[in-house]
């Protein structure tokens, strides 16, 4: 059965985790839900459309156990068969943070307290779904439940912003839903959407675009759009970063033959996106955002299954080929102009956290606290041994009271719960330093670490 | 005194090995036995001979202790001498796996409890030796001894697998003995092995071998020869790949080069290795072998005293620079021609797991069960902690209820007990999950998990 | 509290440190002290001085939290001002070791049993205040007070060690004072310093130098007179290596470029690096030095700041690109000369441990014990986390009962108490070994391993 315990192994832990933690609100800062679908706010279906609708994290684990793809990701298969199938494995996936994070969506949305299993996957199913219909659960009634204060989505410069718009014109909830901007199809200039979606860019922005310099306008031109919904938060995905230094004129002549499409030397990919992350930054100091950047991707590793099924279906690996003075010289450069911004950085090599949190380090300075930060444990290292891993190997090279703490990069209106486990596994880190007398600084600073990394310190970076 | 719950911090655990782990036959689908050994099946001369004659894991050890190397690998010398130095070092090995298990040996095969030291060396040496001699004991009495149901040893393509079909002949042993297809002398065309390799590839094959898709036919040939004693097993020792496009024109170009000797570039070895594998694969894929891919191995670094002692004696180190990306490329080709293997990888760089563990995942699909495994952690990862980090960093990448589990990869007949330990490991880490509240599906699934891992997930994935 | 069973989570760990570990005298064979320092010896001014006047870990983490850069190293702010703004921090380094190196501190060197933070800030720095004057607390004072026996200080090659020499002379002290031989600045050929610093090595060796090999003699004659104050100890800090094979001819044109101040390809300087690494290993094995190779440091990451500031002042960060190869070409090298020196390899890089203790063992080779080591956790791996992994990983590729413990690496006079950190983790992690029964060889054995980890083996190892 489910137990409130989860994860706290001693007495501390458990006392911080009950008394200061559990009942903090909600920032999630970086996902990727649709505002559509937050606008809309249409009833669930049942658990299957909850679950099964776009994760792929889910998707992925069920192809390791064999199931055929129809039950994954098949038009022609309904969300009960899907769920049924998925169901079936739950059993088997011991130490997999998708078997803690449904039993804990199960508890949380549900009261459910029984393990998922093949055996009472219908009861469930029909409960759940009675539940749903009851209680009209919705995407907005998901993030309300959560005691959500705080969203933001992902989107591209060309984005209108209209459901965001909408939401916050017709007043339709007290959670405030931001838009992180994501520029990565103007990082891109080697893929083959970059031509087309430079017009696109004009276009939107209202100014002719023929050289970097007015892409460069452009896409601030949009990032004063996106503040005026109240963003101040940007993001960028990018697969790997080898800096390679570069001249003005170079980046024009790379920038031209982007734009006709011309195949682009590996140099010349790397001085543009050298440039164009530097360039980024210094937008985003200028215009007060924080700088997040996602590093380590391997988009799309399994490239024949991507192309019949989808991107972000499931087929992404992890790249381990940035060096971490790439990112290191962008730091030094926007340091150099006197225009680093806030910056947050998310290497997806979670064996490599320590050189990236000993990297954030060294840039640090006043009077802005944690300047810049070491990001949240993402995608491949969300789950209990990569959060203390984090907790382990970097309290060490920067001090984890200054993190700005959880975020749910998630696809899924059910995902808040993993906000409780991250600071459970806080809260039991915490506890283990007292039991070994390695932390003794007593119980007020105890809860202000665990009150600030869950909640006050994201406040205070973000300004909300 | 050994203890009977090594390893087992929790009571969930205990009960886990005791009741469903301990007990189940052994699957060791991969190792370095000779078969001519055994079938040869000579008694022992000693303990000595059972632990020093080839295990360069000793022999390493002994050389940090600053022993002579007479006392080592010298011919000159015992294995009485050989034994007693080693003894002495015993008592100094805390942390290290053979510690662990050399007393695992001396208590499963000897009923020896107390730990090996100077003092008791040489009581112990002859008390072994006696038991040796009064109970016979062979390499097949140790197989049959430790409930041994399959031994895969590895042999090159021209191995004429005499004493296999004589084991076989003779029905000496219930003990199902196969071999591993090994072409690494056709994969390293650099090395100066390959102008002698291939026309004894082609006398072998019993055909000409003048041009690479020659070369891949005479391997397919023997592939088919290897499957008649029933082999489904392959085996690959890739020090390391660095993915490179290819033509087939190039690729006939530097295998002409090849055979006659020419020095190639760094990028024509990388060409030849990138099409050598996805083709081997779609061999394997063909005629229903398993893949087996052991990357990243820094042979004979310490290239002098591998000249003066010899090959595979502990000279070998730990290459950390295979891209994951690499292998990616050879599962992509693979997938896009519909001819992806069975496939498992064993990355040496245990510190990089993780991001194999999420490409085998990306590469997994239906119908069978964890097509692409991450595979045991092997030589120097084969240890408590190397085993746990594999569970605990993996689990959330890759279902560890899929895993095939242990293989003993050896030269010593001795080496079953490796399966204990890590049966134990396995059930320790699946307690600990129950003990935090992060698992409590029950004892059912915790019985078949356990069970999966260390018998039946190797029978279904080897079609035993 | 402070508490006297900080670290020690099991019995036997406890008893093994208070009864073996906790009064061995220390040998701190690698440090960054000022000898002029000790030898003037004067009583501090305050607990501020003592720990901020160039603790730059201190700085480091200060500059995370936001405080102003004047309060960190500013030479118009007062010691007591530094220390205030420092003290109010502390509560809030839950898990980083400055934390716990400030505790002990406080504890070993003034009895200090309270944490320490902003209300009781003032009272400690006076208490601590009048407790510096009335014990007339010097460096000498320090060390001696910790039980040190020997402290290496590092010096430039063409450093006169008048200090050293002054220190011996006048007998000021029992701790022994020896300088390790670093020649850094012979290294880095392509840094601006090279051109100043040739003619400078050149006058202090009393030598010609224009060639290569007149470097290399002048290096020599400087080692000798090293040798004169009792020193066999060196060190490199190498950035980074990539091993390029050379000839005499190349380097001697390479040299020519550097002295003259040209610029050179990145392929010249690897060549250099690689033989210059070579070359010295050569020397160090032909006076009886030990070799110490700290690899991977990313020096002066934020190089505006260090512009403005100064070098070591915590702008450094950390290198994750040499690959263990390039270091196993050096060791090669030098076992095929039959003149590879004891060897202490320090990776930076602690994710990659597993891969330098693999290589070190590679190269081990009586009658020496351990000759080729890899060091104890260092700079950005000096705390728990780092030590315990360093235990755990390593045991298992490299005996832990053979390492020469631990050393500061310090700029600090009150550091020593790392080294009791340091006992306090491994005996803890002696102690699990014995609790999970993986270790019974007994008390006399374990109580041998702590004291020659702690203390023996490194008075073996330098010949004390």
């Amino acid at each position: 059965m489910f137990h409130e315990d989860l994860f706290l192994t001693n007495e501390t832990g458990k006392r911080l985790f009950h008394e200061y933690a559990k009942n903090l609100p909600i920032i999630d800062y970086h996902c990727h839900l649709q505002p559509k679908d937050i606008y809309e706010n249409k009833v669930f279906e049942d658990l299957g459309e909850m679950w099964l609708s776009g994760d792929h994290y889910k998707w992925r684990v069920m192809r390791t156990f064999g199931i055929e793809e129809k039950y994954i990701t098949g038009k022609e298969t309904s969300y009960y068969e899907k769920y049924m199938k998925f169901a079936e494995i739950m059993p088997q996936l011991a130490g997999n943070p998708i078997y803690i994070w449904c039993a804990l969506e199960l508890k949380r949305f549900f009261g459910i307290d029984e393990p998922l299993c093949k055996e009472n996957a219908e009861e469930i199913y029909n409960r759940t779904k009675a539940m749903i219909r009851e209680r009209q659960m919705t995407p907005l009634w998901c993030m309300e439940h959560c005691n959500v204060e705080l969203v933001s989505t992902t989107e591209d410069p060309i984005d209108t912003l209209e459901y965001h718009k909408k939401l916050r014109e017709e007043k339709k909830t007290d959670v405030k839903i931001i838009s992180a901007f994501r520029p990565d199809k103007a990082l891109y200039i080697e893929k083959p959407a970059f031509q087309a979606y430079i017009p696109a860019l004009a276009q939107t922005a209202g100014m002719q675009v023929e050289t970097f310099d007015q892409m460069m306008e452009a896409l601030e031109a949009r990032l004063l759009y996106f503040k005026e919904i109240g963003t101040n938060v940007s993001d960028s995905g990018i697969e790997e970063l080898y800096w390679e230094d570069y001249t003005e004129a170079e980046i024009d002549i790379i920038f031209s033959k982007g734009i006709e499409g011309k195949k682009l030397t590996r140099q010349e990919i790397d001085k543009y996106r050298s440039c164009f992350v530097v360039r980024m930054g210094q937008l985003y100091a200028k215009h007060g955002y924080v700088m997040q950047l996602h590093i380590g991707t391997y988009q799309g590793a399994n490239k024949s299954r991507e192309a019949s099924v989808g991107a972000a279906c499931g087929f992404d690996c992890l790249d381990d080929s940035t060096p971490v003075k790439s990112v290191g010289e962008v730091l030094d450069r926007l340091t150099k102009l006197g225009q680093l911004p806030k910056t947050i950085l998310y290497p997806l090599d979670g064996m490599k956290i320590e050189a990236w949190a000993v990297l954030a380090a060294g840039f640090c300075e006043g009077p802005v606290r944690a300047k810049v930060q070491l990001g949240a444990p993402w995608w491949f290292n969300d789950h209990v041994y990569g959060i203390k891993r984090q907790f382990e190997a970097c309290a060490n090279l920067y001090p984890v009271a200054l993190s700005v703490g959880m975020l749910t990069d998630s696809r899924s209106f059910l995902s808040y719960p993993r906000f409780e486990l991250y600071r459970r596994v806080l809260c039991d880190y915490l506890g283990e330093l007292v039991e070994r007398h390695e932390y003794f600084s007593g119980e007020e600073e105890l809860k202000k670490i665990v009150e600030n990394v869950c909640y006050y310190n994201a406040k205070e970076f973000f300004e909300l």
